[in-house]
């Protein structure tokens, strides 16, 4: 429970620090937005030189309160912060929201006295919201100090980086109807409360259903993963993240400062904590909408029933386009709809009723309810002019439909199936609608918004499962022997090991590499075939000083047969020198040449904002151009290897082509997972670089590996 | 001029067949529409049972009535309407819209009566819209045969293949406000009069400023095509296609039973004709407002002017997502700029106000001229809550609010530069943006919507100018030597050129291929030296009964030396016909070795809805398992082959990955050119596949050559 927040958010008293009677000024707005709401709580205007205001007496000082205070609203400017937080402590108020600008944001001077704050607050045990903030509401304690007007209660939480944002969410639930909010925050500048704690708020509080996060950076993202595994068990949490380009990322850092990650790494790792990433502003309320209201979905199967051709079309077309499946519906389910419907309807999912509701809407719920019982169908959506028959043929038709709105939400809560409504006519927000929305129905005007909070709410069901089934990963002690490589290398004043040292530390784990041999003389190249047999070898340079050893023509492939093996000994260290007369060389690693098959790469790095992540993708063009590869935060479970192989785009290649067999993604999903394990266990080692692996039909091979140390000595 | 189709839209005097007295039937509503819209053109029912209808003279047909008559709105039963047509046929209407479902869309009866009735149109000289449509609108004819209420005439034009979606639109545009349609036509099943011909009427039709297609199929693909690259010139054709998935085309089909080609090519065939192709329907109504107001753009330069930070990022995010190019502002525009803004704005691109006109509105229009006047921007972007001061922060800034709004509307029109505003504020419909709409700047509540709008006028503007200048390719007569190797394998029963007849015939049009030798008996293998050098070879097995050569072991690859030459040779012999033992062997292609490069592929087909089309790709797997390819129609000029090739997805491959040199895409234009050309000059060909060729910084090698004749013997 995070009490000071929740004190906060929820206060039964409140003091307005910088109270006013000038109705143009923030600490005039608050007080008459408390009062004509009917805020419950106490309200202590604070101001030296008023002795009223509105009605409510005004104090010099909070000190001057007989009272005890929860949390204050300070409207005053940046530069009186520091007394009044100071003030605030000694009166044990807890909590307070700063709203002035000036801070970090104006450069130096402003970053100096928010530090100050920061001080004097955390001394006095005060926590802070803000500043630079449009301010807080929490509707349901009719605590409204953002001073938008005319928003409804509901189960919507909002924590925003930008006011404009939550204002155009906010004026668009407005427009839609049926859809509320709870709790509101104006996240400033962050400077103390972040937003994990503000997610931890929305995970305890009862009235909010779905958290919502419009986010420029996190400061603490590994933190706020944490904590959104624990709340995505529960409700669903939606985050829009700006800063997603370079060019984006410097607007954002203009505007608040905060550091902004690659946005695929962020996107994955929220999606692996349960979180829902929108990347289209203009969808967060609609995914929003839905997800705080339907149930969670068993599967991603979906019936589509349809009363017009091409709504129908475009919601088949979108749902194929996100990768989910439309339902195929049992002989019984189309016997039954056949019972119901006109010849020339499509008993096929979609379902197209082809007139069959035109003078009988009454049929929708009847279509709807055999569709639900049919257990091929996880999710129904209902698309085309659904509520608007009335309307649209003739008002004789209203009382069926809004009766028939009765019955269609009914049946979704009885069979605890997801079930949303698309109609045209939404716009015109005609009874039997604005109906369905009070009975808790998800109402949409176009099916690509449908099929989004539909896609949206699959993801987050298997999210959910997902969490809840993941066993974390205990692994067994460090071993001894990779203890010990690592030791040598750092004894010997290396900062990463050499690939072989490498290599065999991923063999103590049991993942497999190939066979190996250093070779530091020429004559010891005689050993290579009763030790490695005679397949044509891979000739490698070892050195600490030759990073990029290809360019250094410090690689030989495919070298058959004693003499060839020597004259490529001498040219590899020949080059080696030329390219660095100063490079220190341990000497030549000979290894039998892998046999071919599809090139993956997987890597381990530590991310300052989320900390150390797990990389998988395919290899050489494919990650170096096009970028495909996926992200996890570690620790991993099973089940996110598995996703991380899933997720690549190109994952066709890894499922055989050109005639070749489907590579083992079992031994992926093992060689990832021990991946994690030995980074878990050597934290010492800041970078894991397995760069290429060959994937073939019966495993992989480690064709190089390359492990470098953190530079913080640990 | 299509005369017939404007004699409908545009008609002065129209018969209603089937006017009834009855407030339910469609027969009564036209009327009541047409007299309640002021339609200034004479109305004739037309029903034997009646004598008057809403005050009306009624006819029993059209052949009772006395005057001239353009059109006819049919709202009888289909089973009346062969008769129907013929009496329209005997009094001289050219044109009618026959409402009636009960044609091809219910099976095989229908379909009979639908050839029935077109064949009656046909000998009388009768177009036909329709059947099974909603109708059709002309509002600026107070012409609405379709029963929507209250529809702003504007500069919109629609041509829809669902009712519903027309609806949609509709509704959406009254939401928005200042926004208006010029003519509507419902197609329903197309029989006769098709999207083609209605492309043709808005390119005519002076009201009309952007065209919007709603399609499932095309059936007359090629003239829609040749339509559009002339109407596009003019004005905007936004088109959305549905049935872009398999599952989708299905959905479709059985809506309307037109074809549904692959959703790739239809898209990149509708842009070479310079239409807009937009993939999600609530998306077309922002960019065709957009585009039917904005001027051409000069260039993809955008700045943005943003008084939030949040919505700034957004903007530059989702720009860069739309490949757009954040505009680079010169030293003087930021001077000046600085000299009117608070010094914690940002002056670069985003501009960030950073309160500047929080108190002074104004200072948008004055910031907006310095943006305008930079050389260096090409498009401007207002981003914010423009237009919201007076309602977030003082009544009294209204004045300044509407009278900037007419000054950012004058600048847009004096510097000719095309201008967008989002604002928050949208929604709420304040004074000042209600005046910005109706001053004909686009407003957009979503800073997406209004960077996709942008984005499609980008790419409109350029393809608008490519179509202006591009030379039709005219090529010479075709080559002899060609036509003879044609008509050779022709004469020999052949279905398709050997690969070294397909690569001869390219080199008579200068298409470089590498040298070869068509080996017969191991005996001519000594020549092989001689002619073909000494570099390691490639042999493939000729014969016209095996086509996929590496299968059938007919292929071998790296071959040195006489001995080698002469054991692969009967190797491929052996297994061409242990793979086919009927298989009539040709003999033995050799050719060097290709130097290593990228694989790329170019192929003609003939798509049976578009007609001839060529295609390039890279090869392998991007071609096999990414799809990753660009389709034209031919014939193509210049411009078209480079943006085949910029526009491939993974197209920084052939930019130069890994050290490689970029290969020589001018090389690949030439090539494509050529490949276009033999396809127009040898209609015969009705397939090419050049795959692989291998690109490289100095040219390319077709390193296999395919060419499939067509089955008609044309």
């Amino acid at each position: 429970m995070n009490t000071a927040l929740n004190r906060i958010l929820c206060a039964r008293s409140l003091a307005i620090i910088g109270a006013s009677s000038d109705p143009a000024k923030r600490g005039y707005q608050a007080i008459r937005q408390l009062l004509s709401d009917g805020f419950a709580g106490r309200i202590f205007p604070i101001n030296p030189k008023s002795r009223e205001i509105l009605g409510l007496k005004c104090y010099p000082s909070v000190l001057d309160v007989g009272e005890t205070i929860d949390a204050a609203l300070i409207c005053t400017p940046a530069k009186m912060s520091p007394g009044i937080l100071d003030q605030c402590g000694q009166k044990g108020i807890t909590g307070v929201i700063v709203l002035a600008a000036g801070f970090a944001e104006i450069g130096p001077e402003g970053a100096k006295l928010a530090d100050e704050c920061l001080a004097v607050a955390q001394r006095n045990n005060v926590r802070i919201i803000g500043p630079n903030t449009n301010g807080v509401f929490n509707l349901h304690n009719r605590m409204n100090l953002v001073g938008v007007q005319g928003v409804e209660p509901g189960g919507i939480g909002i924590v925003s980086q930008s006011g404009n944002m939550s204002l155009a969410l906010i004026t668009e639930a407005k427009r839609r109807g049926g859809l509320g909010f709870s709790t509101y925050v104006g996240v400033g500048n962050q400077l103390d409360v972040r937003f994990n704690e503000y997610l931890e708020y929305f995970g305890q509080d009862q009235e909010t259903k779905a958290a919502v996060f419009y986010v420029e950076g996190f400061k603490n993202g590994r933190k706020f993963l944490d904590v959104c595994r624990e709340v995505a068990k529960k409700k669903p949490v939606i985050i829009y993240k700006s800063g997603r380009t370079a060019a984006g990322q410097n607007a954002a850092s203009s505007h608040t400062g905060a550091l902004a990650g690659s946005f695929a790494l962020t996107r994955d790792l929220l999606r692996q904590a349960g979180a829902t990433v929108i990347e289209q502003s203009d969808k967060i309320l609609s995914v929003a909408e839905g997800l705080s209201k339907l149930p969670v979905a068993s599967g991603d199967r979906v019936a589509i029933l349809s009363d017009g051709g091409g709504h129908g079309t475009i919601t088949t077309d979108t749902l194929i386009e996100h990768g989910l499946t439309l339902a195929e519906l049992s002989d019984e389910t189309r016997m039954r709809l056949a019972g119901m419907l006109p010849a020339s309807a499509s008993l096929t999912n979609p379902v197209d009723v082809a007139g069959g509701t035109d003078e009988n809407p009454a049929c929708f719920a009847d279509c709807a309810q055999i569709l639900l019982e049919d257990p091929g169908v996880d999710i129904l959506m209902i698309i085309g002019i659904f509520g608007g028959y009335a309307m649209r043929f003739s008002e004789s038709l209203l009382e069926m439909e809004i009766e028939t709105s009765r019955r269609v939400a009914d049946l979704a809560r009885r069979y605890g199936k997801p079930l949303v409504v698309q109609s045209v006519y939404g716009t015109l927000r005609p009874k039997p609608l604005e109906y369905l929305k009070e009975l808790g129905i998800p109402l949409f005007i176009w099916p690509e918004n449908a099929v989004r909070c539909v896609a949206e709410l699959v993801r987050y069901s298997g999210a959910r499962r997902r969490i809840a089934r993941a066993q974390p990963l205990i692994p067994g002690p460090a071993k001894k022997a990779a203890q010990s490589i690592i030791s040598g290398a750092r004894s010997e004043g290396r900062d990463s090991l050499y690939e072989h040292e490498a290599k065999t530390l991923l063999a103590t784990y049991g993942v497999t590499v190939p066979p190996h041999l250093v070779v530091r003389e020429a004559g010891e190249l005689v050993h290579v075939t009763a030790k490695l047999g005679d397949d044509p070898m891979a000739m490698k340079i070892v050195s600490q000083d030759i990073l990029h050893k290809s360019e250094a023509g410090g690689v030989k492939l495919e070298i058959s047969g004693g003499k060839a093996l020597c004259s490529s000994f001498e040219a590899i260290l020949e080059n080696a020198h030329a390219f660095n007369p100063r490079a220190r060389i341990h000497g030549v690693l000979v290894s039998p040449m892998a046999r071919p098959g599809v090139e993956v790469i997987v890597g381990v790095v530590h991310d300052p904002i989320f900390g150390p992540v797990i990389m998988f993708g395919l290899g050489g063009i494919f990650v170096e151009v096009l970028k495909d590869v996926s992200f996890r935060a570690l620790p991993i479970c099973d089940e996110d290897a598995q996703e991380m192989i899933e997720e690549i785009q190109s994952k066709a290649i890894l499922n055989g082509v050109r005639g070749a067999a489907p590579v083992d993604k079992s031994a992926l999903v093992d060689l990832i997972m021990k991946v994690a394990m030995v980074s878990q266990l050597h934290p010492e080692i800041a970078e894991i670089d397995l760069n290429p692996i060959i994937a073939r039909d019966d495993g992989y091979d480690v064709v190089d590996a390359r492990m470098i140390f953190s530079n913080d000595g640990d």
